[in-house]
């Protein structure tokens, strides 16, 4: 099949396309195409490599491009400088030379640890990402984040690295945990609530279709979400400002994530009631109107994420967690809030007593 | 002491300074008015520490600056992923953050290893160079190449990173064994064969008082050197094409250095004699005149360097090692040549019964 969409994430000479649609994993030249050399190092993991490795072999082999294949445990404490040394490695062991590609072809765990691998592999080699988790096609494909955790810290150890090309298959979304699935749209709902109404609008016309995976849906919320985040990214590649609105719930999302345990919330579950908390500290200031909130939770709630932070959440636990956050400036802590349905701001300048009230209705 | 020169290497929004003079790291705000934040950590090692630690960590007292140190081990061997993390856990563990600035003092070991920890950390955080070898202040100053080995390849691990800006203080130089300030001497020698008639004719007029490390002397050509440098760089920040001229002598060098045993012949040495061999095969072809090779190995051994390859290589040893380093394009060796005194060329169009005659004159 050929894409359905085709979208250029414009850097300069760092520029990549990202190729939308169903089934492009059995469009082999789609991947070959953007292989400049004659090896190939695919990375991904026990869950994935059952399902989809065979489809990026046999495109690697009708090439031929010579290849060997790294399979990663499963999961997010495996994102570690361990990995990476596994990675090169093999590499190294195989005699993969600078003209290598490497293939991420998983979620965003191995799209980050082989990105960051190919980041620092002789300095550099080529790399190309085929996401399998909805999170990580609207997410992880557009931005070059690369990197690994620390114990002390998540994301640590990384680089700004892009890949030579994206390809996000709706196919692979079909063997998607359902509760994954939420976690992702949560994220493409995060879209239109920053930067784009129409769009918001248009996922309360399709929740439906998308949360039966119909491909036609699904390829154009990822569209629409990778372009979003690619307008984001191009004005603010390396972080210092705007880019901040990506992180619009993920504040309040941390604080519940890091109070639960990581990884008994999925983070698009705490960002989705980080987002209502946020649209709810925004109303009590009077910048949007009611009706805004209410859409959101209902959309969430559509895509049968939860809107209500757990019951052990307290006021303490939340400013205890929060004001530890890498958001701190000088003691305040910044949020990402919204001035209104499609525009996000990032400011400190919000009344307490609000926050708190927002804080102990979540509560 | 104010620099007595400042070049800049211009490389876009990534362009920087080198300063370059006596005395200079007494003279505290040059190295603090690139410090942006308000912390930095030292990385250094066991031999350098003694000599100069104290006189950094005035100049970031006086500012103040916080600071954190790192002293590592002193030697090649040590330029592993495993000093990363060490540096890595430090930065954590001494709550660093993404606007610290790592400083790099001591010789191209510790520069390449910090500058590699500043591209990772956090995704980038700025690092200052504080070269103390003649050998780092003329080569490892310009060009961003950063990274550590792994045990099966040199410098396997790494990324281009670009420092805020180099200090090269030839006050450093003093404490410089002779048989490091000769191997630096090589690479020196090396920018005026490859680039410029000019400067190789001052080297014959200053050598004297290069050896006997008078400071203006030295000044001159480290500045001469790092321009050198920075011009082919700024063709070619990548590596891709031109750049590689600037590896004159290396490809006949790493295969006297591999065959005696890493370590035992210093770097510097071994390019000395692979760069009488490139001139001796540059003039069987008679591409330079008979005088270019004789006041080439006229310099080097006023530079107290060795002119001759070691008596136990053979023909069969060289090509040997030769015919597996990188610079093999399908099977057939390229190599820098001259084309005349100041004009370095990268060719495989070069008569292999010539090449079989150079290295039997070396055997």
């Amino acid at each position: 099949m050929n894409p359905l969409h085709t979208l250029n994430v414009d850097l300069g000479d760092r520029s990549y396309p990202i190729f939308i649609g169903h089934n492009l994993l059995e469009n082999h030249v789609l991947l070959t195409d953007h292989i400049r050399g004659s090896s190939a190092v695919i990375v991904t993991n026990t869950t994935v490599a059952p399902l989809y490795l065979d489809a990026v072999k046999r495109a690697l082999e009708q090439a031929p491009i010579r290849f060997d294949c790294v399979i990663l445990p499963d999961g997010e404490q495996f994102k570690t400088l361990q990995s990476i040394e596994t990675i090169i490695d093999k590499l190294i062991t195989c005699r993969h030379d600078r003209k290598t590609t490497l293939i991420a072809l998983g979620g965003g765990v191995v799209g980050d640890i082989t990105g960051f691998a190919a980041a620092i592999y002789q300095r550099g080699v080529n790399f190309v990402q085929i996401p399998t988790t909805l999170l990580s096609q609207v997410d992880s494909s557009v931005g070059g984040k690369t990197g690994v955790n620390h114990p002390a810290g998540k994301n640590m150890i990384g680089a700004f690295y892009q890949p030579q090309c994206v390809i996000a298959d709706t196919a692979t979304l079909d063997t998607l945990p359902v509760r994954e699935l939420s976690a992702g749209m949560a994220e493409v709902i995060k879209y239109g609530l920053i930067h784009d109404a129409t769009f918001f609008d248009w996922l309360e016309q399709n929740m439906d279709q998308l949360m039966q995976r119909d491909p036609q849906s699904m390829s154009e919320a990822i569209r629409v979400s990778c372009q979003t985040k690619a307008d984001v990214v191009a004005i603010d590649e390396k972080e210092s400002g705007i880019r901040a609105i990506l992180n619009l719930g993920h504040t309040f999302g941390h604080a519940i994530e890091s109070a639960m345990g990581y990884g008994n919330w999925l983070h698009g579950e705490a960002v989705a009631v980080g987002m209502v908390m946020a649209a709810d500290l925004s109303e009590r200031h009077g910048w949007i109107a009611p009706d805004v909130k209410q859409r959101a939770v209902a959309l969430l709630q559509r895509a049968s994420l939860p809107v209500k932070a757990p019951g052990q959440m307290t006021v303490e636990k939340y400013m205890e967690i929060m004001s530890i956050d890498k958001k701190v400036d000088r003691g305040v802590i910044k949020f990402v809030l919204l001035e209104a349905l499609g525009k996000a701001i990032i400011t400190s300048d919000y009344q307490g007593d609000l926050l708190q009230q927002t804080l102990m209705e979540a509560s």
